[in-house]
């Protein structure tokens, strides 16, 4: 079946590969693609996907090769013996890894002639194909341009720059914002849980919250760019004492408090800098390297 | 001018105090005002706040006092002395405390024949007035749906239930999500701003990505109030090892990781209580009160 979509090899059938295969395939794509074993490339064979036999068969099947691995060490054992057959095309490598590694692997595509662009998923496997979903990628602005309609068939592309590291930093730093920002939940989840308070009641008044929190964020990311953090809205002086509340009542009704305990001293930390008039976004200055440290 | 609204008093103009006092008077309701100074006092009038000589004068001008004072100290000063005048009114307290201070200042209300509503405002006072902000009341149910359309003047009005001190609980847990949330994104800015990525490019994908991570609060509520965490999303031993790619990203660029180890760290108690396989939400077991703690 020719549906004019671009061809695409996926290498790596893993729960999130697979995702990717038969997304691709879902939306009029041929797809090849190879896993090292067998019972997965089955499972996406039954949905329409080409199953090829060699990593070198599945890569001259498409000019588009994307590829979701293990880890970084996966990645070079299958793609090193066939780096002859890249040359020419484009390698998205949305394999998880660090900045270090996406930026040495672009400068091994480079060096044979592979267009590189590194990537992370902004989601779990069930999400590959929902337009909202955000999919990064850093790297080769043309080869960006030349494969986002087929990449944004996927989830909704976002290029973030021509550092391939870009991909993976924005990574890291936004699953840290998520595990801050559901273990905070979870602890007022627990603290109003003492007063038989169910999650799922306390769950939507938290939700409305994090959008209030948002407008907060917008504000509070030009008082860090312009390294000035005006406290008319609420000083990090009141926020101390305001965070003593929920440590009191948190500690009444036996909640683990390590949390915001930690989140006090740091405004201590930015109150002891001379940061006590200023916003929360002062606290920047606690977490981010004096000049010169690096 | 009589506009049919109702006529409202509010006791304490301070910041909030006079927000709340300023968008009463603009939506039309007739405004009568005490402060125990005259200064912010001559402020609102000039805006069409009716400016009261005592407390007693201010109380009997409505059937609805609204009181934002300092503390429930200040609450107990102004009022115990006019308690007599409040009897058959209903009494709206929106000044910040505890949950123990919110019932206790409701039994006091209760004695003397006073309708007794708690409440907490989830903005600074800029945002008073705007429908989508979220003004939290707990206490008698009767005196909420009395009054809720000119409460809505202020916000949206949601109450929580007849438990008096559930709006300040909800606040405190509330504003420790905010703390945290606000944290996680500080140290993710720090993080891509030591490769030069402005806050004010990140922010943007900082918050798309938070509204994913609201679906996943939403999912995980159900799955604390089951007390089952089924990991088929993203397991917690995931999670610890995405968590160190973060740590080790952060220390390499001079990031503070204080919040990030304290994360790997309750989920590693997670981990050793059995919870390896299960979701983030297992982590509800580190935080809340093992049973009979209490």
């Amino acid at each position: 079946m020719d549906t004019g979509r671009a061809p695409v090899t996926v290498v790596g059938l893993g729960q999130m590969g697979s995702a990717l295969a038969t997304t691709l395939v879902e939306t009029g794509h041929p797809v090849t693609a190879w896993n090292r074993s067998a019972g997965r490339a089955r499972a996406v064979a039954d949905r329409g996907v080409r199953v090829a036999e060699t990593p070198r068969e599945a890569i001259t099947a498409s000019r588009l090769v994307v590829v979701c691995l293990r880890d970084y060490a996966a990645v070079h054992a299958v793609l090193d013996p066939v780096v002859d057959a890249l040359a020419g095309r484009t390698l998205v490598n949305l394999t998880s890894g660090s900045p270090e590694q996406a930026r040495e692997t672009a400068t091994w595509a480079a060096t044979h002639g592979v267009d590189y662009l590194d990537g992370a998923i902004m989601t779990t496997p069930p999400g590959v194909g929902s337009p909202e979903v955000m999919f990064l990628f850093a790297g080769a602005e043309a080869a960006f341009t030349t494969h986002r309609p087929t990449l944004a068939a996927l989830g909704d592309p976002l290029h973030l720059g021509t550092d391939p590291g870009l991909a993976s930093l924005y990574d890291v730093a936004l699953l840290g914002l998520m595990w801050s920002t559901m273990t905070g939940w979870l602890h007022g989840t627990a603290l109003v849980g003492a007063e038989r308070t169910p999650a799922t009641a306390f769950t939507p008044v938290a939700l409305r919250w994090l959008a209030t929190v948002g407008t907060f964020l917008t504000r509070y990311a030009g008082q860090v760019d312009a390294g000035r953090y005006p406290g008319d809205d609420a000083t990090v002086d009141i926020q101390i004492a305001a965070i003593e509340h929920l440590i009191h009542a948190a500690a009444d009704r036996g909640v683990d408090n390590a949390l915001p305990e930690l989140l006090r001293d740091m405004m201590r930390k930015a109150e002891a800098g001379g940061h006590g008039a200023d916003s929360y976004a002062s606290l920047i200055t606690v977490l981010r390297p004096s000049a010169g440290a690096r």
